[in-house]
């Protein structure tokens, strides 16, 4: 199955997802988020994995829902966490609705994470579940360390990649491994974990770079937007490390303004560029690039070589 | 076993309850709101049905706790949703901390939840999950249309006995039914869901009654509180249902300010004793009763009619 099949696939699944009619503010949220769209990555990779190890379409088609529901689900309670207006061009779910709304829809969404999980038929659901469990926790653990960041002067690279890990790339983690759970192949699915985890990782460096240094211009996107919300990304990190006392005085001055204006936003830019901090970063993703290619390598399945392959080559290669 | 060896041991398992040091900010606020007892009505039912169907006792101690962490979860959450800044004479999770801290904290409880779940070693396991899915879903489907109640004009008595049938309600009957559950009694499983959610019914009606006519006085305790909270109680409803078009126009005018007075507050209890509401109220209540009665007299275990008896006797013949 080729990866648009899946795609195709998905969004199929998620128009056909049935929800009660009522309390309508409980279930109109839930199919509002999923119709906004979104790359569906997760589930591509969970479907494209199921397909290579001859997972059942059914449970295929179930458990690459399910994560994409849970991806949803963490999407309406982290806007709301992140006072987050909008997302993908449309207002989200808390803004649309409200706060109370956005938790409680929420809330019921993991549920609806539950239902489908137990809907898959194999031996091995409860491994799966129980594997589901640990990332889920991991998942929160991930969010959580992000929010403290904010209020931290001390966040050191380690820090950073470890809550990145944690919020954002065991998810792929789980999606690459979760068919070998279903097969029961314990050994498989660490490796997979582990390739997942480490694209999921080099992709949200890459993401922290492009945000401040696009390779190509996208229409109407913000550039700096990180630095315009005062986030503490990658970049940051490195340039507060690397930087003169002066320059380390400039920025924390900056950084502590209610606001940036444009020109502030662009000091700070030229300031990443004079240390060098793009390079040094774009160093940090193509280290766990290299560590998926060997990974990849020492796989034996040669359909899932290929699609890894092709995957992580099309995913680290984004450039805007 | 006797209901405060139950307890007992319920206190130990939550006092025992394992979660990792870091982060703090993710995993203190569940030892916290856990810490703040309660009367633990739910999780003892589900150890001494379990007793009484012989399930082996580390599964019952499973089941009993993860029930009581579900319902933890559901304050935190629901807390924050309702603006209640304390619980049990202590500071909600979300003002101790913050609401972001009571959604994501809450979120990890629910995860826990199913960790607990799955570590009960059964053949029905995939059943039981199956079963608490739905339960959790009608519970968030509850609380949804609590909240709806509060901006609609037009709640009748039918739309809130269904509401508390759902927010309140089928968590009990799923403590009662759960054992059943666990050895694959259907049968049996649903005529216990029944007596705990008619229990839970009438529970939660007295509940409304007392807060306005409490029959002891508790020391402390405010009288009326769901009147100056402008609650639309089964009382309330049936009041406005019941009432002349002049008591009805003041009802709503009162119920209509930013706050109410102890004199108001004063004025629609005598209201309500003028039309002979808790008298009403509580024939409803002692509707549920009844049906709770024969439903346990139809049941063939000694054992759990025993339990049930005293158990409905005592947990509705409170008086504050």
């Amino acid at each position: 199955m080729h990866s648009t099949e899946s795609s195709k696939k998905i969004e199929q699944l998620i128009a056909d997802f049935q929800l009660p009619m009522s309390p309508s503010n409980l279930y109109e949220p839930i199919k509002y988020i999923l119709s906004l769209g979104g790359k569906r990555v997760r589930p591509v990779v969970a479907m494209q994995v199921s397909d290579c190890l001859g997972i059942d379409g059914k449970a295929a088609e179930a458990l690459a829902f399910s994560i994409e529901l849970f991806h949803n689900f963490t999407l309406v309670h982290d806007d709301i966490m992140d006072k987050a207006y909008t997302r993908r061009g449309h207002a989200t779910v808390h803004t649309k609705w409200n706060k109370n709304i956005g938790i409680l829809s929420g809330d019921a969404m993991l549920i609806e994470v539950y239902k489908k999980l137990l809907s898959i038929k194999s031996p091995h659901t409860l491994a799966l579940i129980e594997r589901f469990n640990d990332v889920a926790t991991l998942v929160c653990e991930g969010q959580q360390y992000d929010m403290d960041f904010e209020s931290s002067e001390t966040v050191t690279e380690k820090d950073y990649l470890e809550m990145i890990r944690l919020k954002t790339a065991v998810l792929l983690g789980f999606s690459m491994e979760s068919a070998a759970v279903l097969i029961g192949d314990k050994a498989l699915a660490n490796k997979l974990f582990s390739i997942g985890q480490n694209i999921g990782i080099s992709f949200q460096i890459k993401d922290d770079v492009l945000d401040a240094f696009p390779v190509n211009d996208e229409f109407g996107k913000t550039v700096g937007g990180d630095i315009y919300a005062a986030k503490k990304t990658i970049l940051y990190i490195n340039l507060l490390a690397a930087c003169s006392e002066e320059d380390k005085a400039r920025l924390l001055e900056i950084y502590g303004f209610e606001s940036r204006s444009d020109e502030e936003v662009a000091e700070i830019r030229t300031m990443m560029v004079k240390y060098k901090i793009p390079q040094m970063v774009n160093k940090v993703a193509l280290d766990y690039q290299h560590k998926v290619e060997s990974e990849v390598n020492e796989l034996d399945n040669e359909d899932l070589k290929i699609f890894l392959r092709s995957f992580s080559a099309l995913l680290l290669s984004r450039t805007v």
